[in-house]
């Protein structure tokens, strides 16, 4: 490809070392499609004639059927996809495969097919996001009106409801919709027409072009748009933060899975045993994904590395901007088509979370409350209740379990009526009955904005 | 605060070590204004009494003044600025002073207070991020015909002009800006009314509190509003990127002012020289900031490794999102004021790159290109300029060095006007002329949209 | 420092941003404790008089008793730490102190101080982490026959003995002492006599200085001297492990303190409470160092990022070292101390434990051995036990629960000294009977050793 | 495997996204080594007979033979690389086959394999270190005298030697090689034994199978053993550093044959050319180095977050160790057996050296030194030769082209005798004569010294 100026052949280990194909030919579908586009444009502007247009068109098409058959030899001498293609292209069509290349290069081909190729999976995991959110609203409504211990530093706090929990997942999964949305827009502008740096001498029509692949705008500058990583960049960042909220779901099932906490079932199907220890049934997936949680953390800083201090334009540094991208791309959606089907089968066992609820003293807030009512300053009721607590601690009973008389001695405001109004679970949940509270109504309300939510963001 | 309970106080170690008013007094000011909100809205909905509302956010407006002159003193047994702040307050104004906590916890008080602080500092870096697109393009418009060597693998390429160069740079900041813009939407909704976890019994009006506060909404799942730091994690990641940005200009401007390049000289006021060597001017501001990219890049690992696993609600870990968000904060304000002085004042020394771009065979394409009009395939005209290249290389001369006969040995239909059509720096700029492109006219229009689209950006 | 050459003066927040003085002035006992043993083979090679020698230690010595009392001003204009004290020694013993800096640069005086600076803190670690693996020895050899359920995946696996899993935290903690040491050894080696990158003029005697200053030996090569960081990193990384550690140990302390666990208690002076729930007792301590956790491997992240792709030798961008190395070692020192004082206070609920250890089927691998001395093969006792276990879950009972004819129904093999052979917790945990096993004998012994190696190490 | 618990079967695509032998297959042989000796044993200590021992072993030959041969079918359903060769060898020698697995479990095991893996590829790569550590000291040893201009800030700072700056790469490989062979102990530890997490019930010496199989000791700690992923974290961490150090040798590499410094040739052989650009010979290696540094980085941080929090002891995010350390190892071994053939090969153009070491006032320090002997205070002899270096930048002329008279026009102390006893190249450079200076003669004594280090490192 470039022998004129070079005195001797490239070193063999280097060749390799050096080559892209073996991961870059995952794009091929993306590559072949610009192609189309590049050799349409030509056409239009007068630099290919329409037969070299359907020829090439033809070429590719047969191309990707091969590619697609298995039938299609990947030869690591050809360095990359785009040589791949172009060579055999050139090998069915002759001479006019080698025009396709007029007016590109490959710096500004392979920046726009890994554009293509992302804003593609960006809208599969959208998908996938889309079906794990509906799950957990299908999920969370079954359970408006059960009631588990809310836990803030893993220590029983207030009782919240199960549907509620599960809205907070549903929370940080709509800013992750959020997030890819914002992010697919600056993914989707087109560098082809930036050729190798500087733009090119031909008569192109970037414009057309990009609406032939579905662009929403050609970039502004030739220099920039070859060197640009940004939008992989960002991507694996947003990537990084859905998995950051999926190791936290994840910690929050295998607890739930413990013998310790019995609050939920995972069903067998997803999970695994031991081939050692016959009783044994562990949350594989959510462990699993909890794990590959630092396999996206450190793509993104692999990315940010890369990309640090390096003069433009475009250097061999970004050739690596692939495999990490891969990674973090697989791993993401590989999670969320677990985490789609096993969410919404959670079992919940809701009279070991309500019991849980009794205990642990979630209601020490809601009795400081009913004195507070009775006329005690907050910071008096808190000492009394505190002190009840501390009673509580050393019988080994809740609140609930102490006796009226028991109660007394800490304060002779208290009398019968504590039982039904401050010291049961329904009392506490019913109370917080505002907009992101944890009572029934407010939980049901929620899940209704939800789904029209959804469908904004998704239309 | 929590007596009751406790059998034994907090070991000292253990209470400096927890406590966090050494960093979080940093957002004083927003912590103040939450609670007048707070109290006006508390006085909406009758929990609290007019006289008690104004008692509260007089004493809070006196202890801001406090806190401004200097006299206010910060205590650490009182472990955050929120209690210090309440204690103080308590003590100017008594009993009232404690109502001022009715219906919110410390948990949805500080992620209040840390949104609207990333809120504040957001609108400060724009503005010092679009005082340095200015200067950019205040700069690209003089050179608009500058032409300098364009480089990919940082040999030499094609020429381009430096009003072009510096525009891709101004593309990068125009993408951090869109992604900060992005970003604040996020950040600027309120976890106010959130409580401990699970909501108030208190019937609290949380879209009147927003409004005051300018938040566009009110957040939707109390357990996830005081565990949700996305909003941080979000920001440092859009400041990574920025610092990638300045890191990939430090690297040009070092290597453009080294002996070696001479392109640039950046002003002495900028610069720093050795206590040893007298002959040193060192591009300190450049270098420190290429350092400090990788400072941010550890921030936001530090913020994403913290939320990691974390079950809900609120834990303990997150009082340690602070300090690595405020150093990402101050490391980027710092380095795009740095930034927005010098970059403008930087002195392009035109002589030597137009010398620079003479040299490196840099229009060895548009000989390719030349010979292709001729009617030669693109693949052998690059192998016969490939060919006069390595006669150049081995006499040290360039292509418009050669002799028209030393030319004529690799291809005789390269006639005496390919010094004009094709080997002078003009003639390769001009002929780059299409959106994104380099040539002198469409640099003009670039600079022009860039007015128009800063205007919309920052309307 | 440097007029001659420029035109302009510093611009004033340039020389602010660009300054170090800010935080450098911590290691001012490391650069006076260079400055002494560099003036002291300065007088030993005739470079300064011996009078000359005794001025400056003198001066030096006062300064350092000034720094100390807080009498000392520092000045951000005279840029860092060194200049700082040169100026104030010039001030008071005259031109003399000018001659202190010969035959050296702040390139390695900068590099030496650094060196040392951790060198102390290294041994302060070491220090504060023996006092942990001794506090955690204390605890184990009271708990080498308590019981406990062991994990993996977090569902119960195996019963162990609280010792033992006391003793995996401490071969954790030994092999950081490991790696501390060994890091060591390449932080004690003087980069002084560097000079600015290519050595000095001066007839200088490395050997003189490094032995005054307590070094194993001088470097070997200047531009190499004066650009290496590596220590810092290998230190960085080594504490990223030791936070690591401290993390799994925090999350099973945070787990054994919930409701739902309860194996452990924090005494109260290592926690705080809540001020609305009174019922709170947090571990602040250990979530807030699993929070930590995350800082330092930012910190990691950041040294591995400023050096990535520097050219030799000094770069201003080096002066970034420091900030991420200083939070590294304070928040690593912290952690330690915390840690060392609560985990020996640590008081096991041993019943309670027991209790965990009954239920959650963890002698299921037992009864299958039990079923492969019978004479089955292992699969089929494991088929067999399993069987059993899905009817226990399903009656909510033990093994050891379930009766004589019910553990027939699966194997007529299973006779009525299972519950004594197979089924109790000693019978499992003495069974494992091996150098690294959970028996309390082996427990015994690994303590007794831990002991001895610990004296090897820190010998 | 687990059947008698489960009521379902597995979710197909759980099973696949669960399953490790994708990528654990790699370490087969260190498996079947581990197998081997552990059946040797078991036979030792009479839990198998003789002839099951040498039953195993042939079949584990045999197989060991199919996967070399590519004709072993690895089955996903088998999860990982132990149940594929474990079934295979059940396949062959029927019932035997299954009492391989005594006493050990998959937790040990493949604690036990991917250490032996590590340690194997330690091995390599220090050789692979080793060769290019020679390779340079062969390439320094011909350039004792080659001078060229040592930077600071990249900008001139004084003359070096070509041979002194390789002994700067060499020195940063040497302490990469010590901390390879400190990881090494702490690799080679054996952690077979330690079974699910608590031991085993079988009479087994694990000092004979740590014999068996090279490793140093055992590890002490049965929940620690299986749990302890410290040493991939380490090794990654040296990885790190050492990808740290090609990324800087690589950014100079890439300087060095820029048109701009032209410093050294890489041969053609290292290199690739522009499909567009007919003159571009691009350094692909050392980019490509040192955009995988990124690379190495990211793993480190992936595996740091996959251990961050996780209790004891086995978890299924432990899977996740794998990939992140095999892409550490097969860049860094890539790299290093890139930069092994690269470096050695380089071409310095000495001329060019010398005339850019003439150039950028490398001499300044000199001269103020010349200033100093004649009794000027360094001071004061700093600002002249600022002065002198002031009109040179005017004139552009370095120093020694300066007139007599107009260097005296700064201080008539300047005499004649200037232009040989300061300014000349050679006088600087020898006059930095002492250990670790970069005069020749020290340099050629430090490669004397660099043989001798590197034979005791690999003895």
């Amino acid at each position: 490809m470039w022998g004129g100026r070079f005195t001797e052949a490239t070193d063999a280990f280097v060749a390799e070392f050096t080559a892209s194909v073996q991961f870059d030919q995952r794009f091929y579908r993306q590559d072949i499609a610009g192609s189309i586009a590049h050799a349409s444009m030509l056409a239009k502007v007068g630099v290919l004639t329409t037969q070299e247009r359907d020829d090439i068109i033809q070429g590719l098409n047969t191309i990707q059927a091969e590619i697609e058959a298995g039938t299609f030899e990947w030869r690591i001498d050809l360095e990359d996809v785009h040589m791949n293609i172009e060579a055999r292209l050139t090998d069915r069509i002759g001479i006019t495969g080698k025009k396709l290349h007029t007016g590109r290069s490959r710096n500004d081909q392979v920046a726009t097919d890994i554009r293509l190729y992302v804003r593609d999976e960006i809208d599969q995991i959208l998908n996938i996001l889309q079906k794990l959110q509906k799950g957990i609203l299908g999920l969370a409504v079954q359970h408006t009106h059960t009631i588990m211990p809310g836990f803030t530093h893993l220590q029983t706090a207030q009782p919240v409801t199960f549907g509620h929990h599960l809205m907070a997942w549903f929370e940080m999964l709509l800013r992750d919709t959020e997030r890819l949305i914002d992010c697919r827009k600056r993914v989707n502008r087109m560098p082809l027409g930036s050729a190798a740096l500087a733009g090119t001498t031909y008569p192109i029509d970037r414009a057309y072009t990009a609406e032939l692949l579905g662009f929403e705008s050609a970039t502004e500058n030739s220099l920039d748009a070859v060197s640009d990583r940004d939008f992989a960049i960002e991507f694996n960042a947003a990537a990084a933060l859905i998995m950051m909220h999926l190791s936290r779901m994840s910690e929050e099932m295998i607890l739930w899975t413990s013998a310790q906490f019995k609050f939920v079932n995972i069903p067998d199907r997803f999970c695994t045993g031991s081939s050692i220890m016959p009783q044994k049934k562990n949350p594989d997936v959510p462990e699993l994904v909890r794990g590959k949680t630092g396999r996206v953390y450190g793509d993104l800083m692999s990315l940010l590395t890369l990309m640090k201090g390096q003069p433009l334009a475009y250097n061999k540094d970004n050739q690596e901007d692939k495999e990490p991208l891969f990674d973090a791309i697989d791993t993401l959606r590989g999670s969320l088509m677990a985490f789609a089907d096993m969410v919404p089968a959670l079992i919940p066992n809701i009279d070991i979370m309500r019991e849980a609820a009794l205990r642990g003293f979630s209601t020490a807030t809601d009795l400081a409350d009913y004195l507070v009512k009775k006329g005690i300053a907050f910071r008096d009721a808190h000492e009394i209740v505190g002190k009840a607590v501390a009673l509580g601690v050393q019988d080994a009973k809740d609140l609930s379990e102490l006796s009226l008389e028991q109660l007394q001695q800490f304060s002779d405001l208290i009398t019968a009526d504590v039982f039904d109004q401050a010291l049961t679970l329904e009392a506490s949940v019913n109370a917080r009955n505002h907009l992101g509270g944890t009572a029934p109504s407010q939980v049901k309300q929620a899940i209704e904005r939800a789904h029209l939510r959804l469908e904004q963001l998704y239309n």
